[in-house]
């Protein structure tokens, strides 16, 4: 037998010309492997098809849009995690997902390599590398882009001269990712800082300034994960399905970001996340409910790093798997409901309860039944301050006897 | 002589009646301070006659408003500062100068003792007294209302006894601290939190659902200070001011949050910021382009501990003046123009452009041009993910030996 | 039946005094707990006597020395929890299980109440009621020394008028707490930083300049835990005593050090702790072996937040628990031997082994069979200094356009 | 003229050969650079010639003895620089000062290049690269050991055939760096951690184990760095010369330590840095009695990731600068005298006094004179405790709803 190699498959044109660019120069028969991550587009069978009609010895796809919503969004939806304090890490998270497929596949089907359409400059080919590294280390990555040099045109005139099945078109100016968590865009003219997006760039939401009737909804959290919306059980590949529709409607999470990526160059991106904008501000918001405050406080600092971890590729290291299991646990009294007006860009908490709350009535309030004593309050300062009093008058002393 | 207090002087019902107060529980007399932090209303001059028609000793008025932006909002600007990530801070920024100019009148008109009118189970009173205490040791913080129990019934009752020029009303629910960096509101209804806010509460924006025609503008900073709205010069005073009436016509910075105070509960506040959230997000960006990756990423998380310094009281204190030292470093590229769209309650960045930029069109460009060589990205990712690779190995091998 | 409080009893002075006087001053019955966590000294049941003896309405004995190694030392030990970078915690980790039991046996013995000796200028009441707060919030806490104002000359004059039966000197100068994990102290001539311990302050520890014939041991740990010394299997309490008399013959754990106390003050302070000094040096070599990079680098980071935590009182937070979650999940792979070498006030490590050892000899060696691709670092370096080498760049620019 | 590359030469064998090697590679004229950072050893001079002798057309020689202690140990000794809680970053201290007379030299010279003896596995390549890329990004690093396979077998035979004036062995079994700050060393047996060292493998340490008659000083700080010993005025090069001379004779500063490299292996490392060693401890001393306790917490985390940065060749990068100047302002009072006593390994602080001092006696003291309000506590503590008492009614009435 043939020594093998899995290809992650778009369908796309760099892909589709990859499967015959590999056997060439590697000699190895290409297995290709589409995994459905909810990036909607093409039937998964006709992209299926169309691996083998390229060449590939074998070609395999896979439904993984349930397992990316409950262990890869729920994740990171625990950890609000926002690049930048922005980007909710769309293809960070898809990455890891594929890259697993991509080493179970190799190993069911005997391959001893896998490979990726990634380019050599972007974040992707880390994320892709780095979790087949450390979930197969036996197995050598190779990325003909980047290692064999595949550039856009080149694939275009081997397309036409191998007549595959793609349309070959030099005009599509953006490069785009998309899985059910958001869709990730960058173009030419963005590529310079100052000119504004146009709306022509935009799939997953709607025209915020053209304002639609406000939707008001309700969404029910059980330990930090999303059950319900307006009190009806919804799996989390649902809730992320729906509210996509519903926030995407209203213009909301739209994202335009100069971003520092891994390999050291900043970039221009543009992010669409509607579901993922719209659940990290209600799962904030009943962290702040129901978290105490030094958990509340220390949290947000881990989820920056958490965020930078998955963002450089480091899905499967053993820090993100600790700080995986702080979060989980910062979570066991995250439930609650929150209710949230969506209109015009802007997902806007109203209300938020919960039997878990931490937010004490009698101890808040202004109004009779108050039960805080107020004069405990003199020692707490007293002894709060007392650090910053002894240096004051250390200092006093100090200028005294510099006679100043 | 006899001995005198210093009051931090509103014009409102607490501290009028908390002149009398104090002269009676302490037989102290009262020196009424009032400082202008923006917070608009009525006249000083007026501020200043009542006080002296409510027993003051003598009564001052200090306008600080320009100090208050340069000194207080200018730093609270370039740490991004957001308290619990929302929260600019408003009241914890104007504290600290009202102290330093109690102490400084206590020094000036021979005081040995200070007052506010603060309750006992808010922030504000740890604000006020933790400055005191390192600023001025030696002085004696009194607080009526939390020590001499000088509530709000009684504030009632004795004002009407001693027909003082106040209008004495149970009517208004609201508790409200403004200046020019926002306003804060707390009231009844809102203390339970699953209730909505409503139009009324809000001042200084209005309804961002009132959606307006939208407005551009391009603001100019140097060093991270804004310097210029459209490329008129201005003041960082009038650039607040500005901003609030510009952002806050189209209903930006809003802000309804569960907040963690010093104290330790937990409460329901209002704010309207419309100036600091403009200004914030305008910051943010031109960091994005001009700080490199690794100072970026450390900036955003002594950000979150200078909001909680600030937020907890500690303005003062030896740690607050170093994390300075360092955001002031930090800020030697941060200048540049951001073109903004105001509109419906949102402030979207559209286009950032610095001769300080680190973004970099040829190593970023998809294009024809690219100076970037993919061929290093191979090197980087094997050392990269190295050490998972080596614990992967190492796990697989305890597997094995585990006969698993 | 009257109302109870329980009171945590040493036998000593104060606590014995304290039970009449806090009958007394509140009219409850005291219930009189001693706790065994290794303080050595009296024989517990004489103390429980001597409690009757005093007024005590009853007397309980808890031997918690094996919960307090196990539930207590040990989570310290993976934390390598070393306040101010030092010191091992040692009160601090036995005022939280104390108070647990003072808390159960206020639950099973109907007691409303619990009381403590502690004074109120340290960081043990903190402790004590920080945790009562936590495990039993309907409890009250009780300082007789500081809330009754029971000082140690009332406390002489009260045990010889009431002929209790304990020695009463004012001779003693050393304030002291001890228990398994080390011994604390404070004294008057130590109160001036300058001037120097003496020899006759320590009991745990031998002089170390007193060189003996070093001692070689292997530790052996499972996930983080010592399991054994030389091959021979223990448990923790009986590992940590078998190293209290072997480090401490060594003199291993002396420290002396300024302190910042929670409650704001700076307080001189000698430990003595030959075991867990010993224990700490030689987990934190194993973790260096088998703890990949990035997880090592931040855990360090954690350990400093968690010794504070714990220092500060808050063992039975929110934050703390979640803490211990993120440690314990880091010493999945912490298992091995660290052999050391004892002598002269120093624990030295001089080998680790570790069938999950991360150091991969391959790689790792200059001599023939190195496996590490040394070509793979150029990459590395490139795009690891690209934001330097750019912001180099853009500061070069800059000073050609300012002309310098 | 020809092209040239300026070479960090150290005199030994692969440098000297590297003269060679690069000229017939690259075609470049080879300028030979030997920089003085206290390594000791050969004259100057004698290297100088050398390296003339071996084909150099030029060789310079840099005295930077005094510019390295004081621009780059004392920022160190302020940061308390200790990667891994232990190594003071000896190597790691050199590497950028030496490259800044690399690009200077370059400048100078006319020179496209510069070029190191670095293998392609250490953490030095990418510090003498990093270096190189901020402070002359225009100039290409050239690595002959790395880049162009120069081997030690390789440099032997060259040598011998081109009669180079070096001495030829393959016997010297150890990888050595000195400078004035410490001495680096790796070989062959030790490549197995669970071999201890042996005591030939030392030098500028004498065995702790012989214990000399004890040592005491005294060393005098002033704004963080050391300026005299036993009221001695010294330069800080003079200080850390004679400390190395009077604290290796008692056998401080031996370390051995599994290391995790920037590049992502573990290597076994050992180092000895006694001036070093000495001058943390004291230096941390004072800081523990000068600083307010939230700025030396919040200083000890950011020494560790000062360290880190450091180690991983970043120094001339902005967030190192921004660090420094954090850290410098936070030595404004760490100003005193530390008594050393430096006997069996171990330097061991027994007094510390600052007219900086933030330790209160009158506030420490349990003695008659005392002013600490102990009434203040009770207040403290309820308000420090509140968050965990409200999550525990909270808990309580989850349980009692469960009905558990």
């Amino acid at each position: 037998m043939s020594e093998r190699v899995v290809l992650a498959y778009s369908g796309g044109l760099d892909t589709s010309v990859g499967i015959g660019w590999l056997k060439d120069a590697t000699g190895k028969e290409v297995v290709a492997l589409a995994v459905d991550v909810g990036q909607g587009g093409e039937d998964m069978e006709d992209i299926r098809q169309r691996a083998l009609a390229c060449g590939a010895v074998d070609a395999v796809v896979v439904d993984a849009k349930e397992e990316f919503a409950n262990d890869y969004l729920m994740p990171a939806l625990k950890a609000n995690a926002s690049y930048q304090k922005q980007y909710p890490l769309v293809s960070g998270l898809s990455r890891p997902l594929i890259a697993k497929y991509l080493a179970v596949t190799a190993h069911e089907l005997g391959a001893d390599s896998v490979a990726h359409g990634c380019t050599g400059k972007g974040n992707d080919q880390v994320r892709f590398e780095a979790a087949i590294a450390a979930l197969a280390p036996e197995l050598t990555s190779i990325a003909p882009v980047r290692d064999l040099a595949l550039t856009r045109d080149k694939a275009i005139v081997y397309a036409q001269e191998h007549n595959l099945p793609i349309e070959q078109s030099k005009k599509n100016p953006y490069s785009i990712d998309k899985n059910v968590w958001g869709r990730t865009l960058e173009t030419g003219f963005l590529e310079d800082p100052w000119n504004p997006p146009i709306e022509d760039l935009y799939e997953y939401t709607q025209n915020p300034a053209d304002v639609q009737p406000a939707d008001e909804i309700i969404i029910t959290f059980e330990r930090g994960v999303p059950v319900a919306i307006d009190g009806k059980a919804q799996s989390p590949l649902e809730i992320v399905q729906n509210l996509n529709a519903l926030a995407g409607k209203h213009g909301i999470g739209r994202i335009d970001i100069i971003e520092d990526r891994l390999v050291g160059i900043k970039s221009r991106e543009i992010y669409e996340t509607p579901a993922a904008t719209t659940l990290i501000v209600a799962h904030e918001a009943l962290e702040n409910l129901t978290l105490e405050r030094d958990l509340n406080r220390y949290k947000r600092k881990v989820e920056a790093d958490w965020a930078n971890l998955v963002y450089d590729g480091l899905w499967f290291s053993a820090l993100k798997r600790s700080l995986d299991v702080f979060i989980d646990d910062t979570q066991r009294h995250v439930s609650g409901d929150i209710r949230l007006t969506l209109q015009g860009g802007r997902a806007v908490v109203t209300g938020q309860r919960s039997t878990e709350s931490l937010y004490d009535f009698d101890l808040a309030t202004y109004d009779t039944g108050d039960t805080f004593d107020q004069s405990l309050s003199k020692g707490f300062i007293e002894l709060w301050s007392l650090p910053s009093r002894i240096s004051a008058r250390r200092d006093a002393q100090q200028k005294h006897v510099a006679g100043k």
